[in-house]
């Protein structure tokens, strides 16, 4: 802080910089523990914008939402309000991969999280561009804004998404902007670079937006909203809401022709690209390329609201010039006289490496500094958010003296997100999956308030409201398990011609309605049937039917879940000289001392430190611990 | 053209640049006239933004809003479907000077607007920062966008407000910016001066907004809706609606100690902003040195939407630093405690000098290039709105061979703002004011369609459903006016009573209704009491009242637009050659000789141009005349 003379603007706890899906996160997480906090925003007409797809949830993505929810965070409520369409996806593939997505009223979605904020006590809204974070020595201080003004903080978060130096690619012209566009911030890096911390340049993309009006939908396949809808958010029983369709073309030879032919006017193929790209959400073009033998791939048109004709064309993301987008569009089936209202665009902005940070979100060099969202190197609405509901709550905790939330890989995707990228690092934006998490035969959409609302109780930021509904469905469970357990039903006609009827054994002796529920054939709804279900709600129905069913399943998971957290438990301090450790390899002992790991577990997962090296490790701690009982049998207090 | 190598990505027959009040209407009218037609934002999210108060309508603004709307235009319709509150302002000044206000629902109203283009038939709205206008000699062919794309066209409406290269100015910060935290667009006014046009640069300014929480309204002063409604729109008879409230504040001595303390930090007088601001809107400051006198100025707070607590803190305009800017909102009753959301600014723009426009929007010397709004050096979204329906439809009129449409000072506001702007030119952001109408007692708001509505429809903008309702208006009208000549009352001691009641004097013999509603005392409802009323709307009541009551003023202004009209109708030629008239005066030579004016009227309204110019050009005309006669005469046909 080397301008003692400007004005300052005001004192904060938390400052938050960036109001997109993570900063909103972040901001509301540390205003309703109490933080004095402020949330800055380049535009305050795009809070919680939506650049890219107009949807939330999805696979994996889905469970984040809801965990997000259960902790107390805002985007499943937002979600719920502004939806269009909702579906489960992956119904057929079981509870640990099915997930919640929804179509959202883009600019209603906007409206809704602003208005949140604004109301939100503790917490000021504001339009400013960021262009300096202001540090002591190695602490955070506050920021500035382009204007001069300088707001004090005890701590800041970082939510930049694409902002920083955003650039904007389409065929050969390439401009600074940020996304869907709006201004760019050009300043903050320099900043950030000057506090010696390191930035990546990755880039992501997203497809043309189209005029409804100029598409012939009776040539696509129409995909309506679910009959019955599941709700994002904990706090919602039911609701019933009209729905908006997608629909479903498909790409082909003529498409993928056209393509081919203009692949050396691809900035991604000519090299005007420097940034990495999404591997999971890549472009058509790169789609063509790397999966040269498919003939062809899915296209989905999707409303972007309401009270707009902009149709979302997901799937054909591309940086290709924009005589090549019309073309490529009007090959499919029901657009050959589609209007582009945007065209599409790729764009390049700096990033963090997230190797930088601690498990809580918080830089290693420089405290009381957080970072979340695309700024560490993911992509998603549903990550970001993942990461700034932590943020926000460990910039509240650091402040209150409080040990920080660190989620681990059993209890949580957010940990699995927060530790991929911060003990793993990445290359490219990273992207939820549920192939990510080893336990998600545990870590399913339905039970999430189950994991993680007790901590969010704990920590503050589970309403009286929030937690008593808990409590109420938690007992719900709790009392039907105990029923199921003690209830027996006995062989008789109609019992057994009922069974028979659905594919199931006839009884011979009474059972347990706990052990009928296990057979796979047999629904909650066929004991409701038999005369010997109870009224439930669909989310206690739910819970116990899943504990029952994958019961064995789950005990193993259990195990292993056991297992992992002996090697979390194992704490690295934090100044451990790794050079003197005899034994290391020279590549574990080098890892180790950039990324300082806070336990064995999240050692054993980085690159290049090996199981022997993870060895040396516990014998090290071992002999740490015997001189520490020592020490202590020498000196007693 | 020099690059025809370029990706036509459309052909069009009329292209609009800018989404703003006036884009919209031209690209609405042009639309709606049969054209095809595409009008480009550099945001879609910024669609008929109002980046400065959240209201429409007001004095002489009022007025233009109803013309638009009788000529078949949105902006009232759009300003209908989403106020949150509704006043008219002025009632006590009688029928010439009220107008009608409503506070808006700014995103609301984006989102309408935004609706109304992409449904409409025949207009592609893209989203793009178009960078040059493309000619062929002096004959407009199209625009380039910053892709590089090439859209062709036959009319190109230039509508971009605030943007060519806006700069924003707070304190001593500036930064390039469009209005509202957008991107401002830098590339276009390269491109018309080298199609010699001549730019001047103008400022305009915005107060801050402020969050509601942190407002105690308790020290203010409430200022309700109207408890019945009035529409913009003549299609709408009634309207019910939830109103919110202003409040009414004012600055006190402590609040002009700051203001004047600083003087010196603003950048108005230290010479940062160089372009020339608008005088009937001026900033806080301004007034705080032009009525030093003053003890005090009204302040507004008024709301900026129903979903958002920001609040617009009109009166308080200022480009004074952030920490003035808090300091004297502080002063103010009930802000004690205010937080900024969006601090003050002050903006400033390209615009080109309207004398370089004929009446019809079109440029003198680019044949199909039309200009409408805020470029035009014009303030306000009405005005802006009004220019853009004018040249909407003077493109489309022009690519259908027809006559441009003119609407003189005698039959609308409209006309006043075109010949302002065309004929004088401006040194400053225009604004309308009643005063500038010579003939506003006949350019009421309450007859717009009677004056306008007809011209609507003879062009085609006016829809059968408006037409209809305009003629049983109309027939309505003359119905009850007939029955109110032909209707007569006798004496009576009821009768007489009544009207000593209301102060007026007995009735002696029969008197015609409608020399009784002549009598100033008198209204339409007594008539009503007295058993003579009938069952007439709203509308037809009030017209009927002003044309009985103001009759002897409206005869004598009637007079007067026929003297005017006379003048009007004396054309003079395009290519008439004022160097070779002898007697005109040097100035006058230079100035008609520049702006080439379209009639003797519009001649005499150029600054510089005597009435004994005047005479001359009356006496060169008739020798004109009498040479054609006397040219027809010896070649007979």
């Amino acid at each position: 802080m080397t301008d003692m003379e400007a004005f300052i603007g005001g004192e904060y706890d938390v400052i938050v910089v960036g109001a997109g899906h993570a900063g909103c996160e972040a901001a509301l997480a540390s205003a309703r523990l109490g933080m004095k906090t402020a949330v800055f925003s380049l535009n305050l007409d795009s809070i919680a914008n939506m650049p890219c797809n107009p949807n939330i949830g999805g696979t994996a993505k889905g469970q984040l939402v809801r965990e997000i929810d259960a902790l107390g965070g805002q985007m499943g409520l937002s979600a719920d309000a502004t939806f269009i369409q909702s579906r489960i996806l992956n119904r057929a593939k079981g509870p640990a991969i099915y997930s919640l997505r929804a179509q959202i009223d883009r600019r209603a979605y906007q409206q809704h999280m602003k208005h949140v904020l604004e109301t939100q006590e503790n917490l000021d809204v504001k339009q400013a561009e960021v262009t300096e974070i202001l540090t002591e020595g190695k602490k955070v201080r506050g920021i500035r804004v382009l204007t001069g003004t300088v707001y004090l903080a005890k701590a800041v978060i970082l939510t930049t998404g694409t902002y920083l130096k955003g650039r904007i690619i389409i065929g050969n012209t390439s401009y600074n902007s940020g996304p869907d566009g709006l201004f760019p911030a050009n300043r903050l890096s320099d900043s950030l670079k000057a506090l010696g911390i390191e930035l990546m340049r990755f880039k992501t993309g997203t497809p043309a937006r189209v005029n409804r009006r100029s598409i012939d939908f009776s040539k696509m396949e129409e995909q309506p909203g679910d009959p019955v809808i599941t709700p994002f958010s904990f706090m919602h029983d039911e609701i019933k809401r009209d729905q908006v369709s997608c629909y479903l073309v498909h790409t082909n030879q003529e498409t993928h022709r056209i393509i081919r032919e203009n692949l050396h006017r691809s900035p991604l193929y000519g090299g005007e690209i420097k940034g990495v790209g999404p591997r999971y959400c890549p472009s058509i073009e790169d789609k063509i390329v790397r999966f040269a033998d498919r003939e062809s791939h899915q296209v989905f048109i999707e409303p972007m609201g309401l009270n707009t004709e902009e149709m979302y064309v997901q799937g054909m993301s591309t940086s290709m010039p924009e005589d090549v987008q019309i073309k490529m569009l009007r090959t499919l089936p029901g657009l050959e006289n589609v209007s582009i209202m945007r065209p599409a665009y790729a764009i390049e902005y700096d990033c963090i490496n997230p190797t930088q940070l601690k498990l809580s979100l918080e830089f290693k060099e420089i405290d009381g500094l957080f970072s979340a969202g695309q700024i560490n190197g993911s992509s998603g609405y549903e990550e970001a958010a993942a990461q700034g509901i932590i943020a926000g709550i460990n910039a509240a905790l650091k402040l209150k003296g409080k040990e920080p939330l660190i989620l681990d890989r059993s209890q949580a995707y957010i940990g699995v997100l927060i530790d991929d990228l911060v003990t793993k690092g990445t290359a490219e934006p990273y992207r939820m999956m549920t192939s990510r998490a080893e336990y998600r035969l545990w870590l399913r959409q339905d039970n999430a308030d189950m994991r993680l609302t007790p901590i969010g109780r704990e920590i503050g930021l589970v309403s009286d409201d929030r937690y008593e509904r808990f409590l109420r469905k938690k007992e719900a469970i709790e009392a039907e398990m105990k029923r199921l357990k003690e209830t027996v039903i006995n062989p008789g006609e109609a019992v057994n011609r009922f069974l028979a009827e659905h594919g199931s054994a006839g009884l011979k002796t009474g059972i347990r309605l706990y052990d009928l529920l296990k057979r796979p054939e047999i629904e909650y709804e066929h004991l409701k049937a038999l005369g010997y279900g109870a009224e439930l709600s669909r989310e206690v129905m739910e819970q116990v039917t899943i504990s029952i069913k994958y019961e064995g399943y789950l005990n193993k998971q259990m195990q292993q879940i056991e297992l992992f957290k002996r090697m979390e438990e194992r704490r690295l301090p934090e100044n451990i000289d790794y050079d003197s450790i005899k034994g290391l390899s020279t590549e574990a002992r080098q890892k180790l001392g950039k990324l300082r790991p806070e336990s064995l577990g999240q050692a054993s997962r980085i690159s290049g430190v090996s199981p022997s090296d993870i060895s040396v490790l516990l014998v090290y701690l071992e002999s740490l611990k015997r001189e520490k009982e020592k020490n202590k049998g020498e000196h007693p207090q």
